[in-house]
């Protein structure tokens, strides 16, 4: 118990420029599977032993992440600039270092405002299903709002 | 599953000088329990549909926590100030958005410059068992090294 394994990164990553060491700036999804612009992701903690992950995504000016919702929650922390969430039916405001619930099933879109950048800490489970997309109805509904439908009009 | 029970806060918490709405500042421990200075502790994520939880703690200057080792890990992101942190036999610098990975019972003290404050976050496993202090003879182990001796001073 007294000798764990070694780990595979150094204990201490260190931060310059939103980019850590040893760590992947990766694509935010595969490309064409799902709408969705100027986003990347960093993997900052996944771990045998830990239950959940830590990931930093990063929107650019004007991007915005995947619409959708899963059974899995999301626990955001704003890291970078400030932007928009849509949660359900509501457009929220988010600046620096606010922190974001996203509870089971509701829909949600992060957006970066067109002058600066949104980066973002999200803790999720390890273990988690598969988000999906609103169908053409689910849409609708969410545009029936006129709030909602202006944020989401550039999709 | 499309009715999500109404979550226990807000949607949307907002930040202002290292405090977040609608969540306590905390005693770090217990006083008395353990030896530590001028630490405090927000929980920012605890929710049943999470396996892990997000914790805030911010070391004033001079300040430091609990030397101890457990089974579980911590993952760590600075998210203000600088300071060092002992993990396992060596001492190192941390600052600003830096990573710290603490394996499981590796002892790890993290101590906040004079100057500045130290405040990062710490994810751990919702489940996890107890920290542990060190005997008199593993503290005279650890302070074989000049270094960590020196770290230990003023305890």
């Amino acid at each position: 118990m007294d000798k764990p394994e070694k780990p595979s990164h150094d204990q201490i990553r260190r931060f310059k420029d939103y980019r850590w060491d040893e760590t992947d700036i990766l694509a935010y999804k595969e490309e064409g599977s799902a709408p969705f612009r100027a986003i990347t992701r960093q993997t900052l903690f996944r771990d045998p032993a830990l239950r959940a992950e830590l990931r930093y995504f990063e929107v650019s000016p004007g991007g915005y992440s995947t619409l959708e919702r899963h059974e899995h929650m999301h626990a955001v922390l704003i890291l970078r600039g400030r932007g928009e969430v849509l949660i359900g039916g509501e457009v929220r405001k988010i600046d620096t270092n606010d922190l974001v619930s996203i509870a089971p099933w509701t829909w949600h879109q992060f957006r970066a405002n067109a002058d600066a950048p949104l980066g973002f800490l999200c803790m999720v489970n390890v273990e988690r299903d598969k988000p999906v997309q609103p169908s053409e109805e689910e849409r609708k509904a969410l545009e029936a709002n006129p709030k909602v439908a202006e944020f989401l009009k550039n999709d």
